[in-house]
């Protein structure tokens, strides 16, 4: 398969590649250093990738920021990082890609285990969630030309509890590897709808 | 106790008024024809509307436009009707209405069956009832001064069916009067975090 991977040079985009690269021929998107370069906060930018890369059968994205703080200091405007960039931003991947993937393909969104599993700071993170895994389950309904859509819900990552550890007292940290095997399942599989929750 | 009901003027929040009006003192919001005049896609107008009514024991909001149409169809531009007022104006009205609201007070806002049981053209309104959904759920554990925030998912109104019924083949429509008793549960009662479905 032909795969346009967006966040490929994040924890989890990297674990992704080293999963599917022997298989599949992987077109890395990221802010920089990778094939293609993208704003996902920007349609335009998202509709000229696409136009550089021309059909692929799977779009995954692993990538999306989210705003940490708590309840009391979320404001309208800091909210904003979240809807703008892991709301809209992967939507929007979906709205202008759908055209540039072949029949029967896939996109492959993320979300996230906050959306299930609160966590102090994380109500932004978790509206953006919810509101990805709301539209994956409506839009594979009316997906044209046997496309499939479908979203991984990662726990937090082995391999950023340097970073987030605090965020997620007592939670299980799964390898990245891991996630990346969901994203494959949803990738070569046949399931559409789907949130796989890799807890 | 003393409620602002924002979206007083529409089918359910009619109902709402109706059910609560005896033993409350509500404060009506809409974009006219209201006590207060407020427009949801609008922070500024948001701010302005607590600063006009003091402090309440409880919000309402019954409101909150989306966009109906094919996921073919829906594009960034259009998705931006749903995001800017079901989705940002219901949860801003939360982040700027918080110090307006008194110790134990409550926040009811709207959601809806589509987030749970998809239907065609319903794409845009799922994912911003489904970020609605996910945001309580998180907020509720962050709340100060004991102020609770549940969520009410009607499912299509009797006194809609006029104008919504095509959508929703099959589904059993409800009165609105019976959407109206679960606001009522959520603001007279204890609870928090909660989907009240009244499907």
């Amino acid at each position: 398969m032909r795969i346009l991977l967006v966040g490929a040079t994040g924890t989890i985009g990297t674990a992704v590649m080293n999963e599917l690269a022997s298989q599949h021929e992987i077109i890395s998107a990221a802010r920089s250093e990778a094939d293609v370069l993208v704003d996902i906060t920007s349609p335009e930018s998202i509709t000229a990738m696409y136009q550089a890369i021309g059909k692929v059968d799977a779009v995954i994205s692993t990538t999306g920021n989210t705003y940490f703080g708590s309840l009391q200091e979320l404001t309208p405007e800091n909210n904003e990082i979240s809807i703008e960039s892991k709301l809209k931003g992967q939507i929007n991947l979906v709205l202008l890609g759908m055209n540039h993937v072949n029949d029967r393909g896939s996109f492959t969104l993320t979300t996230g285990i906050i959306m299930d599993d609160p966590i102090a700071g994380g109500v932004s993170a978790a509206l953006a969630n919810g509101a990805i895994k709301s539209f994956v389950e409506a839009a594979a309904l009316e997906m044209p030309r046997g496309i499939r859509i479908n979203n991984v819900s990662p726990n937090v990552v082995l391999e950023s509890l340097n970073k987030y550890g605090p965020y997620f007292p007592g939670f299980e940290p799964v390898p990245a590897s891991r996630v990346a095997r969901a994203f494959r399942k949803s990738a070569e599989g046949i399931q559409t709808g789907q949130t796989y929750k890799v807890y």
